[in-house]
C-alpha cells in the first residue's frame, strides 16, 4: 500500500496551469473546462492538491475494474518495463502470448484467437474490417443507443451525439433500435414482448436493407455508456440466430461490459451466447497501459491463414500493456474479484437502489447487474420525461449538471450522461465502499428531485 | 544496464507455440508466418532465444529512436507505475501537462496545444475531424505515396496497397501524386522542375476538386513507409502558400519523421514550414508505452473554444505514457541524440550508401537524411525498373525475401518495404554500431545483385 503523496494546493495549480496552457481535452470546449488537478489514486478512491479524496463511482471512464494502483499490476508494470518496453507486433513474445493465452481461455466458445489494439476504438474498427472481409459484405448495422469509439469507422457506427460530427463518412452503416423496456421504440408493455418487437423490427430493418448486404450486426452486450440497458431474455440468442440464418457475423462489443463489470468474465456469459467477434479493451488491464482487442472465431480466424490480415498498428501487442493484463487476470481470478461485482451487485447495490429509486421522485428506473448501474432520472414518473433532454447543454442541462456538483461536494466522483447516472464503481468496491457511495448518492439526488414536477 | 536474460531455446519453442495457438498478428496470413520469439533487448540490439543478436536497423517499425530499454525511460516508467497509471483525459495531471509543454516547446510555430492519442492512426483522425470542423468541408487530400494509419478514415487517406481492402467507406479522400524525381510522376529532369511540377499538378487537382471544398492536405513531411522521398526545396513552402490561398487546413503527418529521426526534433524545421497540424506518434516516447497526438494551431485551438470538440478516446493523455514521454524528450535533449542522428547521418551512414551504391548493380538510388535513410533496389540502373514489382508477394517477391533472409543471417534487422530496403537505426546509434550495420547490409546486398539484369 501506498501513502498518500505529500501534495500541496499550489503544486495543485501549478499543474491545472500547465494542462490549460498546453493540454487538448476531448469532447470539451477548451475555454469553458476547469480540469481537477488529480494527485493521485488507490483503489476505489482518488484525490486533488487540496485534501479532497473522491470515491470514484465512475471507474474513470469505467476502466478501472481492479481498482486503482493495484500491487499486482503496479509490480507487473515495473518488472516488465525493466525487461521489455516494447517489441514490434510481428515477434513472439512471451507476456504476448500469455495475454492472448489468458483471454482465450475465458472468451466465450471458440473466440481462440486474439488480436491486440490500443483500445476500444481501434479494437471495433477491426473486428468490422474482419467481417467485412469474411463475408465480402459492405454494410453493417448498429443500434441508435450505443458507443462504440471515435474513429471514422468507429464513429458511425456509434449511436450517440458523438456521432454527428464526424459523419462524412457513413456509407455502409446502418442504424436500427434495440430493445429498451423502460422507453420502449416498440410501445411494448412487458420485456417478453419487447424482445420479440424488437427483433421482428431487425428482421424488418434486414428484409428492407437486404440480409445479403449486410456483414455484421454490432451490439453492446450490455450497452453501456448508452444507459445500461440490459437485454431482455431470449434477445441476444434471436440476434444470433439471425446472424446465422443470414450469414452476417455477430460482433459483441464488450470494450466496457467485458472483464468482470457485469459480474462475470464476459457479459455474452450471463446470455449463454457467442459472437463470432468479440471486441475488449478497459478491464482487460483496467487500463493501466492502453490496450484493447479483438477475440475471434475460428471460423473467421481460418478466413486469415493464407490470406493475410490487411489490418494493424504499430503497437499491436505492446509488452508492457500485455504484462499489465496477464498480472490484472490472474489477480482477478486469485482474488475473486469478479465474484466480488457479482455479490456486491446482488446483495448491496441492487437493492439499495431500488430503495432509493421508491424514496427519490427523480429515479424513474434503476437497472443493471453486477457493478453496472444505470439510475434514469425523470422530471415526471408517470410520463418518464427525461430530468433533461436528449444531449442537452448549459442552462437545459442544469439539472444534472447541479446532480453532478452535489455529488462531487459529498466526496462521490459520479459517472453522468444525459439524464442518466451511473454507479459503476471498481469490482474490487467492498461492501463499506459502495455503502458510503450509495449514501452520497442518496443526498445529492434530493438536488434532482427539485427539478421534478413533485418538487 | 540490464544483461543478457538467461534464455533457453526451449523457452523460445514455449512462447511461439502459444504465440501461434493464441496470437492473431497484424498484416498477416496467419497459417504462414514464423514469428521469431524474442528474449531481450538493449540499445541498437535485440536477441532471441536460439543465442541470436540482431542489430536492429528497423527500429522496430521505425520507433525505438532512443534504442531499446533506455534506462532514463524506464525508470521513469517504473516510478510514474507507483505513483499513478491511469487517469481519464478530463482531469489535470502533473506529467501530462509536463508531456504537453515539453512537446509544444519543440513544435514549430504556434502549434502549442496537444491532444494526446495512443498512436499514429489516432492522431490522423483527429487531425481530420479538426480540419473538417474548423473549415465546414468535407474532402481531404493525401498522396498515394503515403501511409497514415489503419482505422477507417485514417486507411482512406493511406497511399499504400493496405489501403484497398478498407475502401469502402473512401468518400471525401482524394489521392494526388507527391514529388520523387527519382520516379518522377512529371517527367521532371531535375529537383527544380518536379518542385514546380508538383505544386502545378496539386494546383490543377484542386482546381478539378473544387478548392472550397477541400478541409486539409495531409503530407508526410518525408514519407516514410512509402520510400523516404525528401521532398525538393521549396515544396513544401509551396503546399503551405496554396493552402493558405484556399484556406486549406495544412497537416503535416510526423509520425515517422518528427522526433530526432531526420536529425531534427521534427522534419519541417529541415524546410523552415510550420503547419496548422502536426500528427506525432512512435519517437515521442520510443512506443515504450503506447503514445500519439496532435499539436494544434492557435486558430484551429480558437475554434473550439466555447464550441465542443467532438473526439476523444478513453486514454487520451494517458499517464504512464505522458511520464514515458517526458523522460524520453529530457534524455534526448540532455545526451544530444537527434543531434548524434543528424552527424551519424551526414557523417557515416550517407557517405557509406553512397559509396555502397556506386558498387553494387543493384542499388538504384539512396535517399534520405539523419537516421532515415532509404535504398531503391532495381534490376536495371537504367530503366530503373524495380526489383520487384509494385505489392509483389510469393514467387514475384523472392528477391527481396532472400535479401531480408540474407540481412537476418548476417546478424542484422533490416526495414524492407516492396523493392526497398531502409537504414532506420536507432537515433542513438554509434558509429560503430553503423559501420557494422552497414557492412551487414553491404554483404547482404550481392544476394539482391544476383537478380539484377548485370548479373
Ligand atoms: C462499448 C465501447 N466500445 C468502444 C469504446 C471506445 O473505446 P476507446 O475509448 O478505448 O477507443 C468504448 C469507450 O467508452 C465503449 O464503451
Ligand atoms: C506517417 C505515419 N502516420 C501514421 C501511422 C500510423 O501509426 P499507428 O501504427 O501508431 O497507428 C504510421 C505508422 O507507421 C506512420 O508511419
Amino acid at each position: 500500500m501506498t501513502t498518500t503523496p505529500p501534495a500541496s494546493a499550489a503544486d495543485g495549480a501549478a499543474v491545472k496551469a500547465a494542462d490549460r496552457a498546453h493540454v487538448f481535452h476531448s469532447w470539451s470546449a477548451q475555454g469553458l473546462i476547469d480540469p481537477l488537478p488529480v494527485a493521485g489514486a488507490e483503489g476505489s478512491y482518488f484525490w486533488d492538491y487540496d485534501g479532497n479524496r473522491y470515491l470514484d463511482f465512475s471507474s474513470q471512464l469505467v476502466n478501472t475494474n481492479i481498482g486503482h494502483q493495484h500491487p499486482k499490476v503496479v509490480a507487473a508494470i515495473q518488472e516488465q518495463a525493466a525487461k521489455l518496453c516494447t517489441i514490434a507486433p510481428g515477434f513472439a513474445v512471451d507476456v504476448r502470448s500469455e495475454a492472448a493465452r489468458l483471454i482465450a481461455e475465458r472468451t466465450p466458445g471458440d473466440l481462440d484467437k486474439i488480436f491486440f489494439t490500443n483500445g476500444g476504438a481501434e479494437a471495433v474498427e477491426n473486428a468490422v474490417r474482419m467481417a467485412r472481409l469474411h463475408t465480402g459484405r459492405a454494410k453493417v448495422l448498429s443500434t441508435y443507443r450505443s458507443y462504440h469509439g471515435a474513429t471514422a469507422a468507429a464513429i458511425n457506427l456509434t449511436g450517440d451525439p458523438r456521432r454527428w460530427p464526424s459523419d462524412t463518412a457513413s456509407a455502409g452503416v446502418v442504424h436500427f433500435w434495440g430493445p429498451f423496456l423502460y422507453r420502449s421504440p416498440f410501445h411494448a408493455e412487458n420485456e417478453q414482448q419487447e424482445c420479440e418487437r424488437a427483433l421482428a423490427h431487425l428482421e424488418e430493418t434486414l428484409a428492407f436493407e437486404g440480409p445479403q448486404s449486410i456483414a455484421a450486426i454490432i451490439l453492446e452486450t450490455v450497452p453501456g455508456t448508452a444507459g445500461i440497458m440490459v437485454p431482455p431474455p431470449g434477445y441476444l440468442a434471436g440476434v444470433r440466430e439471425i446472424c446465422d440464418r443470414y450469414g452476417i457475423v455477430f460482433i459483441l462489443d464488450e470494450v466496457m461490459a467485458g472483464f468482470g463489470r457485469t459480474g462475470e468474465w464476459f457479459a455474452a456469459d450471463h446470455f449463454g451466447v457467442t459472437p463470432d467477434l468479440l471486441t475488449f479493451a478497459k478491464g482487460v488491464n483496467s487500463g493501466y497501459v492502453p490496450l484493447g482487442g479483438v477475440a475471434i472465431s475460428a471460423e473467421i480466424a481460418a478466413t486469415f491463414d493464407k490470406r493475410p490480415y490487411p489490418g494493424g498498428l504499430t503497437y499491436s501487442g505492446h509488452p508492457l500493456a500485455c504484462a499489465s493484463a496477464v498480472a490484472t487476470i490472474n489477480a482477478m481470478a486469485e482474488e475473486r474479484i469478479v465474484e466480488n461485482a457479482a455479490e456486491i451487485g446482488a446483495k448491496v447495490i441492487g437493492p439499495a437502489l431500488r430503495e432509493i429509486a421508491e424514496r427519490h421522485p427523480s429515479v424513474g428506473e434503476v437497472r443493471g447487474l453486477g457493478v453496472f448501474w444505470a439510475l434514469d432520472l425523470v422530471r415526471n414518473k408517470e410520463t418518464r420525461e427525461p430530468l433533461v433532454p436528449y444531449n442537452a447543454s448549459g442552462a437545459a442541462n442544469a439539472p444534472m449538471a447541479e446532480f453532478a456538483a452535489a455529488c462531487k461536494r459529498g466526496g462521490l466522483w459520479p459517472f453522468v450522461n444525459m439524464n442518466r447516472t451511473h454507479v459503476v464503481p471498481a469490482c474490487t468496491v467492498t461492501e463499506a465502499e459502495a455503502k458510503e457511495g450509495l449514501a452520497a448518492l442518496d443526498e445529492a439526488l434530493t438536488v434532482a428531485d427539485a427539478h421534478t414536477d413533485a418538487a
